[in-house]
């Protein structure tokens, strides 16, 4: 790489427009043929409330579905996390919720890839036989990660295996995805419990996962609950992590790989706000009102800050992505804190320029079926998204300013 | 008035928590037999988008559609703005689309009685059939303020009297009024035209308002468009106001009268999403983590602020709406100015304030009808209120700061 | 009182413009003739940290000293808070500094009226002594509140009275007052120690107060520290209160009457820097450009909001200030909160007119003897004044809206 | 370079914390040397508003006044400007005084250095002798800028070269520097008027600039008036531009080159407060209040608030500073845009920092030597930066969002 390409790099990276890698760039270039036809249902799966399963369909075509899946084992091979962020942003602008889903489908890739070459016991063949279907079969991969109460828990069979029972919500793709990873608790006869993953297929016996998303927002991600009552599961099929109820800052590398590109959702709810905003200011033409130059301005003032901020955050993951040495713990708590304050910025300006958006744009936007008004319930979502709280982000970023978090012990 | 009782109403005025009048304390007492009922239909009301026109009737009932009239016209003869506004606080805590729509009833009680007393030609006697129609026959009277484009328009007729054509937006009620009172220019066949607002039955021929409102928020409150197609209007049925383009500060008075109640609304969403919030941490009870306690702290003060500015522009607009000497322009300009403050105080304060609950509250919030997502698609529809848009206020206000406001002309 | 005054009244009080009493009118008056006086020694009395003493004894031979004292004491007989924060903020409108100085003197007054009526033990007696020296010998009293580190301890002494040892900081006018009235505790020789305030006059031996105050803003304060090493005491001249260390709920009424129309130093900085700045930029005339409308409309909205919540907080003071029935200490935190409301709302809106007001004026505002420099360093000290750190304050109010506050026991 | 340490320098250059050229690398680690010795004087020559001219005597026997000529030319050969921004950061840390005469000299090696490669006329010859001079005999050129009221002229002298009259202000360094570089218009005596920069020693007759600065901040800036009375300039010490009064966008490039790295100043004094805040926090241990944690956390999002969007904006003026292709009025404005958003983003967050480490450091930090009250005074003169104030700073931005600003024309 020359000096002038790295500078460009470096440049535009700041931007969070040009894509870092080349297969970044042809995952952005296949999108860009795909935007028109995702844009027009846009609005109708918005107002339904329905998956806009198609646009999957010929995505997977395509081979998007498989985008952060190594070549070898049938993908495009994106493994920047900036760029999967990026080409998260570019969806985002025309339909947030397919976005959001489509980030799940990205983000398993990566850490699948980390987990085929870095995993240990059941996890590296079980990573390899995932990234495959995603690369060679279309698979469609929900996460289901939140409880709604109760801890989902994997007990052991008799058969060796284990049967899963729970019920999880807020799982995008949910009733259209062919596969699950569960986040769960094993149950074991004698010992402490570990935490988890399941894999299962969308057929297994006592899985359920009904169509009836009805969010404010993101109402064409279908994030549904899942119902899970003693699934079987082969014990092959399970990801064993560590100790559950210990505090495990290590775990947070991998929280932020598979979590930050995410804000690409709102980053991209924010671009497509401010220009469908200023560009019909410019159209219409005329001197505007001192409030709107003033307003115009400020949003692009708002738009730099968030999109120089998460691009920042992303070279910071990329970095340290692919650095394993050093104390894992330490490394996790490095790779969190960026993702957070990044996360907390995003939120905020995204909100505020919808709104000021709005404001701008008047009494046409509280139409239902108005761009902005869907901008609007969609950017909320952000608050929303794992891992932590608002309050568990305050707690998490006045421990590592004070230097309090670097004693172990539980969360 | 003792001492005594004159401290109460000042110190209590400031928390905009207790009427000024006992008229003002009687229609709140109807009011409050009412709120459980008009609960009850809220989520479903909002979730369909349709008018609850149970609850008017019942209300009609009771004499609140009345609420303003002189109680010897029928009413119940609230005539202070600030005890209209409490009132509508009141109701926009369980449902700010009927607290929208009853307010446009309210202000219109309180401007035709004043037009009643100080009106000129055809103003007292038709005001006076207004006012004795909304306290005796539970008349439902839509205002149609906003065109959709073009003009509407008051075209002289063969019989001496009017035919009224145009295209109205964003009209409360319309499907389901008895009657509308409707903003439009005359065209006569010499001389200049004049601003108008005439008054028609809903069955009067050429007049159509279908019941197709979708908003983002207000869903409850159908505010659809009417179409207006060679209505004809008796000459004793239009209020003929001054010289049509022509900047008219002394009409500010009338607006801010009529208008400033509104405000009321998005009082109500964010005293309703706050108590929700605090009332849902506290019944959880433990102690909350550091940024809950900070943002519960930090929403008291937003609400203190709302509340404050509002009530001071209340008793403002109360003081004056009952002086008439002095010159009428500096008194509409004395009055539109604590208007405009308030209004953008309360349109950000709340938005913030209903913003915060739910993150507050967390991810259940997101869903579609849950009482906060129906607070923030509601509370947006502030920034779209009548007189003046963001960018009027700043030229409005920063015009009447620098004294450049004070010479008459176009506007 | 008629209804058309109580009106104006009302209406006026949002505005913090008009006293609401004819005494506060009376001290408004004397005030006004005393400004330009004033004005002429402020530049170089902040530049140079010296305290302006002829304007205090100016002020007091007109009987501004004494402008709380009851009338058969020899003062003026002003008793509304709210009228003496408006007096605040109009000396501060010239000169911060000697407005918290004066504050500090109409406060006495105001808690001793209270303390003669109310008080109990030494109380009366002692309180009817202090306010006679305000009234007729031009007393000026400094209170020593704020311990550097160790806590101010008085000692029983053989002559039954008391020895008074400690180190007080940040005691407004301490060099040049004639008396002091001093917080602290008792170590009695059995039973547990109280909280109490003892008065010295100047010249007690062991007393110093070196003039050499030296801070960044209230330069003209002379707010320095204040030594007491064994100060004899008479057993008369002890105000004593509860037990020491206890949570004392009922005397947060006191402290709010005390401390809230210091807020009115804050609103006289903003109100002071919001019109130099737009007088200034209308008498330049021409078109401003867009972001100097939109600030300045922004100014006037921030103001409005800063003089409503503070005016607000003033009358619910005034109305709960003369009301003893009841529970004290739920009285003392009905009054608490909305007096820490209003700090919030006035220390941040007046910071940022401040601000906002300095971005509009440019670089001339940014040398040293600049009234808006003076404002920028002089609005931050609303921060540290008494009671309550802005993280007391959140603990307060955060505790106040769950409901936590209510159960009695240490603080 | 390896990808892998190109990755490094891209994490990093997002933090704004590692140098990207091994001369900057080479700079800081002279200046960490100094930092200790220039610490020690901070606080006295803020007190008295002296110029630390020891401190500059010292960094120029280490070639730090030379730091961005080109080695050959004598010069530590810096020519990053983000590195020169690093360094000015790392300065401000200590004394913001300091950082801001230094970046005077820094930008002025850097803009030198781009005309002797480019320029035209006397150009490339003058700039040669400048760079000579800072690079081997420590010269300290201070730049005057801005004209007190009229217009600074140069006037055709009867010997071929020019006579300089007029009167700056704001120029750092004046009474210290060994050269001034004067921006000026030409007024030949036919033809059109040219801007134009004029070079002269401080011996110049003619030329004084008194050492009487009295700044509310920068107190240690000398940044004091310059007046100018037929100062003689030889026609080789004058580098002549294009037609005054012209609008020239291509010019801006050059603006933001030499003007971009003075933010620096301002993320050293948001760093500094932040450091001092929270360490002293984590030192006094315990459990802090529930704002104490929720400001923190808040602050370090300010933080990298800042740092990122100004890592990027410097990236972004890298980039292009080295790109001579393409329209120049067109990079002119894609490189000034940047340079506006980081500027208001840094602006505010560093003033929203400052004030909040106040709010949690107390009343000690309200004395007038508390490195917080300088950072206070200090961070307030970023609004006042050259070029483009707030006001000019929307018209521009709102015209480049709206495309409005590519026409040319005159400003």
């Amino acid at each position: 790489m020359t000096d002038q390409a790295d500078s460009t790099h470096r440049a535009t990276a700041g931007a969070l427009t040009e894509p870092l890698t080349p297969q970044g760039h042809a995952l952005l270039e296949i999108l860009d043929r795909h935007l028109p036809g995702m844009a027009s249902g846009t609005t109708a799966h918005d107002r339904d409330g329905t998956f806009p399963l198609d646009v999957f369909q010929r995505l997977g075509d395509d081979g998007v579905l498989g985008a952060t899946v190594p070549p070898e084992l049938g993908g495009l091979g994106v493994s920047s996390v900036h760029d999967v962020c990026l080409a998260v942003k570019r969806i985002a602008e025309t339909d947030a919720s397919v976005a959001l889903s489509l980030h799940m489908q990205f983000s398993r890739g990566i850490t699948m890839s980390y987990e085929r070459e870095h995993g240990t016991g059941t996890g590296p063949a079980l990573a390899e036989r995932l990234l495959r279907l995603m690369g060679t079969k279309k698979a469609l991969i929900s996460g289901a990660l939140k409880d709604a109460g109760v801890t989902t828990e994997l007990v052991p069979a008799a058969d060796g295996g284990w049967r899963l029972t729970g019920r999880k919500i807020l799982v995008s793709m949910a009733p259209f995805a062919t596969h699950f990873v569960v986040a769960a608790q094993t149950r074991p006869t004698s010992g402490n419990p570990l935490t988890a993953s399941a894999f299962l297929p969308a057929g297994t016996p006592g899985l359920k996962a009904p169509d009836n998303w009805n969010g404010m927002g993101m109402r064409a991600s279908a994030s549904t609950e899942v119902l899970l009552q003693d699934c079987p599961v082969p014990a092959s099929d399970v990801f064993v992590r560590g100790p559950a109820g210990v505090r495990n800052d290590a775990a947070m590398a991998g929280q932020t790989v598979s979590s930050i590109g995410l804000l690409g959702v709102y980053a991209g709810i924010a671009q497509a706000a401010r220009d469908f905003t200023v560009t019909g200011i410019a159209r219409h033409g005329g001197e505007p009102a001192a409030a709107v130059r003033t307003l115009i301005a400020e949003l692009d003032v708002k738009l730099y800050t968030l999109r120089t901020a998460l691009a920042a955050a992303l070279a910071h993951t990329d970095h340290h992505a692919h650095r394993t040495t050093g104390d894992p713990d330490e490394r996790g708590r490095l790779m969190m804190a960026p993702f957070q304050y990044a996360k907390l910025i995003v939120n905020r300006t995204a909100a505020s320029i919808v709104e000021d958006c709005m404001t701008l744009v008047g009494g046409a936007s509280f139409t239902a079926d108005h761009p902005l008004s869907r901008h609007y319930r969609d950017v909320r979502a952000g608050w929303f998204m794992q891992p932590f709280t608002y309050a568990d982000a305050i707690d998490h970023l006045s421990a590592h300013a004070l230097g309090t978090d670097t004693a172990g012990g539980t969360p």
